[in-house]
């Protein structure tokens, strides 16, 4: 029987002098409870999400050094943990030193077993073949087999061995590969407890999935399976990762045994009885993460993390009456002092007293700092100073003017209110303003450049408009328990109102059809094997029962929105120019967006500015489907 | 002897359909010349930077239909191009349908062979490893020597045989792999003609380096070698590269018998004696590019063809009369017609007659359009708005005010002149506004966010200040060859304008001291192995000198700036402070830049908004500095 210790530990990226204090508390801990191993997830010390810092040789000589203390402490205690490994006499594929994705097992103040990680992704938001020599390479290089290489490492605790199958996070996840780790570190039983240490961020369901899968290979192996996963915030720039720890130990018959709670730093212990593959304890029931609970525990710990990240402490927020500045201000509120939100209501002649009076009525119930401030009289400036500006051809001394349309006025009223108040008012009241934007505007740009799309954090755009409305409800039933998001807000058409033509008390707003656009641009954009307008045509061309259920939105809703082929070539093309065109300029200019599905715009969204493009399957089949409509 | 036709092809990334029409009238007219055979660069019918584009099943088979359409055309003449090869049976890493970078050689109507790219760079802006299966993976999955699956393709011409020993790009650059293609495929005197299909983006001084590594590779396999790469524009959304084709042809002592113009679209002929490893032909001279002839023609190219890409031919500059703003208005004004200019001068109290009158005599050396809009008003009305505001508490009814500091005023200016007046002056025009930003300036942050920062393009943003000095010279001299950007502007000292504390006239301005600060940035940034605090700090413990000649600086000048250790240590920390803090934040935010160097901002700059953080080994050396210092 072993008494092993979960180290759950919150990874801070690019600390390894706060990652390594933790872990020596937590080791000290352990001890004296009397653990007899401790596990921590991967790449503990260093950070996973790090950009560039492994190509400075004084990170990895200084995460070196911050290893060696964490194998020093290893005493009366086995410590596993996850470090860069550098071979300082070879090379990577990129001619710097050559840095492994590496698991440290150390026991008696001396280092008794490496393994570097066989797997390496490479889709997603990973990067580790950017930076680490994989096992795949060392088998290539060396002209062995991988199954040869990977080989568990034996320990000797109270007298008794055990082998320990140590793998790293991709390694138990090879479906797509021709290489099983496990399969070869548990032939033949080689292996008494296999340690998966991961640095896994949080995506909605992949938990449930991970449990399926990891089940089975605990019960395949016919051994213990022990998975432990860091919690904290890690990013990449344009993307921000939470990652929700939910370390889990699996029992012989791939039962659930003890999981972390998800999102919280934790040292948990289990009394594990490895001969009996652990069937001595019953199975526990973990919690379903594809649910609304999860999505709003991911986004409000991972908007506090990132507060804490930048050290943020106040935020101002833009707030029009809408759903989007609504749901941004409830979910703030829920994690900072109302006295450090202020929202500001910045009406223009087309906001309507509905509008005007839901932000104060939100700002009211949230009991936050609140202010009004117009821009009428700024935009005003602004269109008269550009139209009444002379401009002179310097070439031919001929004067001309400018003239400002409406639709140029639309843009000069959303900056107006971002880069001229929002972004001078954080910098008075010394916080950051919010980007409000949502993931459906997002896809298709709808919206303005240093305009609504700016701000320190997009913290909802990752959620397709009907997902904001979902997190709105369940602010208000679950978070606040009472009405905190005027009900009138979330039952108003959503409308930018730039111009009368957008008016709300008319009833009229986005161009942007929620009910089927997000479903449009989810298949677009989420789905493994991207969607384009060919298989969309494709779809619709066999009928639109087939085109609703492959995109997963409402039976009966696309004949209703389209009479015919022709609108619905004509919305399709639309969108898919957006999306693909002005939509990808502004992208590239977009905050941070926080990471909650599957693909998040950012760094797992990798996109060129780059032409609008219809292939030719899909012109042919839209010939074919508009001539027979004409026919 | 066999009649080459080397098909340096401007490649549209994205657009297959355009790429393969030029492809096949190259190949008819290589025929009408009686050309034996035509070769393309990789991947000329898809494009190479495509972002995720490979994950659209009806991308791919639309580039295998046009694949198709290129071998059919290959009657009378052998054609090899690149293309995505797809096995649709199989899958990659990702689960994904396998694709492969490939070279596809064709002959009467018929594919002959397919190769494979072997070696997928991972490192710079390269993202094979992300898309594409390798040559080594399937040596793995197959349990196959790399060796063994690497073959010359035999072509008979004429009746003759010949081997060609067809690789991909990074192929020709195995010096950090386990794994050489070359002497696989020339061992045995296996292969007659080496053939490099590449998709290289310029560098400056890039093809110094590859002619010297593909001489050596030819004389070494005492064959001929023929490289052949695209012109062009492509981008990964935050970096935009060039590639200047620059084919060339080495004959098997290796010298360079044959090249094609950079930056141009080019059939090129040759008659290659291969039995003879084409010694008939004598050596010709190529030119160095690692001059600013070659900076100039990379970025002129490169702003060229931008505008052509996203269609813009209209352009708004704002010109403070300081050099950034009058070098990019100079060269705008070398591409596009004056009357499409608008340069924009925007005095707020704070700025110089001087500088007024600079901005008056850059554009109308330069003959473009024109104007004057003062910000002075609108920034007071800001400042008042935002300082006038009653903020109310709402949960305890309380009013209160905001103060706006000199600081914030500063930061205001900046966005007043971007968001307000450019980008409706650029929308109200019919165009973009540029961003005028230099590398130096980007490194640190030292610009304003949704201000100065902001902008369709930064297209001098891979420039060192010093090398924004270099190219206004060399547009005076040697491109428009008259003084289009006023020397004065070149003798005055760089400023902001922010403040009174920034006056030209007195000789105040930027906090950056170029001529030592453009080398430790760029000692942090572009360096290979990343410099850090730490290696700075050891080699000036060890000496001025090895500190300057480390960095590239003139001698002598640390001391100068630095009265001693303390001083030093000061400034280093502050600018490394800036360049991994808020310089991350604002650079996530940035507009694309235009790469020159080996290393430019964006996709090849990967970073994540961390913590600042000095090593255990910094900190160690400064306290023992300043002490000794102290004693």
């Amino acid at each position: 029987m072993l008494k092993i210790a979960l180290g759950q530990i919150e990874v801070i990226p690019g600390r390894p002098d706060l990652n390594t204090g933790r872990m020596l508390s937590m080791i000290a801990e352990a001890r004296k409870e009397q653990a007899d191993m401790i596990i921590f997830p991967e790449m503990s010390i260093p950070g996973y999400l790090l950009g560039d810092i492994w190509e400075q040789q004084a990170y990895l000589r200084d995460c070196e050094a911050f290893g060696r203390e964490v194998i020093s402490a290893a005493q009366h205690i086995c410590v596993i943990f996850g470090n860069v490994a550098i071979n300082w006499e070879k090379r990577g594929d990129d001619g710097r030193v050559r840095k492994h994705n590496a698991c440290f097992i150390a026991q008696n103040g001396r280092l008794i077993g490496t393994r570097i990680k066989t797997l390496h992704p490479n889709y997603r938001e990973f990067d580790d073949t950017r930076h680490f020599f994989s096992l795949r390479k060392l088998a290539l290089e060396r002209k062995q087999d991988i199954e040869t290489l990977l080989e568990p490492v034996k320990v000797i605790i109270k007298g008794e061995e055990y082998n320990l199958g140590c793998i790293i996070c991709e390694d138990g996840w090879n479906d797509d590969y021709s290489v099983d780790p496990i399969a070869a570190l548990t032939a033949d039983g080689r292996s008494d407890l296999l340690i998966n240490i991961s640095s896994s961020p949080f995506t909605l369901g992949k938990n449930n999935k991970r449990n399926r899968v990891f089940s089975k290979q605990a019960q395949e192996a016919g051994i213990p399976l022990i998975y432990v996963n860091n919690t904290g915030l890690q990013n990449n720039g344009k993307t921000v990762y939470t990652f929700d720890g939910f370390s889990t130990v699996y029992n012989s018959n791939g039962q659930i045994i003890a999981y972390c709670q998800p999102f919280t730093e934790k040292l948990e212990y289990i009394q594990l009885d490895i001969a009996a593959g652990g069937q001595s304890l019953g199975p526990v029931n973990v919690p379903d993460d594809f649910t609304i609970d999860s999505l709003h525990q991911c986004i409000s710990y991972g908007v506090k993390k990132f507060l804490q990240a930048i050290n943020m402490n106040k935020v101002v927020i833009g707030v029009s009456g809408g759903i989007d500045s609504a749901v941004c201000a409830a979910l703030y509120a829920s994690i900072l002092n109302p006295a450090d939100i202020l929202l500001v209501n910045m009406p223009s002649r087309f906001n309507s007293q509905t509008t005007k009076d839901l932000s104060y009525q939100l700002a009211q119930n949230l009991g936050c700092l609140y202010t009004v401030m117009p821009i009428e009289q700024s935009v005003e400036h602004t269109a008269a100073q550009i139209s009444d500006a002379r401009i002179t051809d310097l070439s031919s001394g001929r004067q001309n003017k400018l003239a400002v349309s409406s639709f140029v006025l639309e843009n000069i009223q959303a900056r107006d209110r971002s880069s001229r108040l929002l972004a001078g008012i954080a910098a008075a009241f010394g916080g950051g303003f919010t980007c409000n934007a949502n993931k459906s505007e997002l896809t298709v740009g709808y919206s303005t450049l240093y305009g609504d799309q700016a701000g320190f954090l997009a913290a909802l755009a990752d959620l397709w408009k009907h997902q904001v409305y979902q997190l709105a409800q369940y602010l208000n039933t679950s978070i606040f328990r009472r009405e905190v998001i005027p009900q009138a807000t979330i039952d108003l058409v959503p409308s930018a109102e730039l111009s009368f033509d957008q008016s709300v008390d008319e009833g009229k707003g986005d161009p942007i059809m929620y009910a089927y656009h997000d479903y449009l641009y989810r298949a677009f954009m989420e789905y493994w094997n991207r969607t384009t307008p060919e298989d969309i045509l494709a779809w619709y061309s066999q009928g639109s029962e087939l085109l609703e259920q492959k995109l997963g939105c409402a039976p009966g809703l696309v004949d209703k929105l389209f009479p015919g082929p022709r609108q619905f070539v004509e919305d399709l093309e639309r969108w898919w120019r957006l999306y693909t065109g002005m939509g990808v300029a502004k992208r590239i200019q977009a905050p941070p967006v926080l990471a909650v599905s599957r693909r998040a715009y950012g760094f797992d969204h990798r996109e060129a500015q780059n032409s609008v493009y219809f292939t030719q399957e899909y012109i042919k089949l839209k010939n074919r489907l508009l001539s027979e409509t004409l026919g």
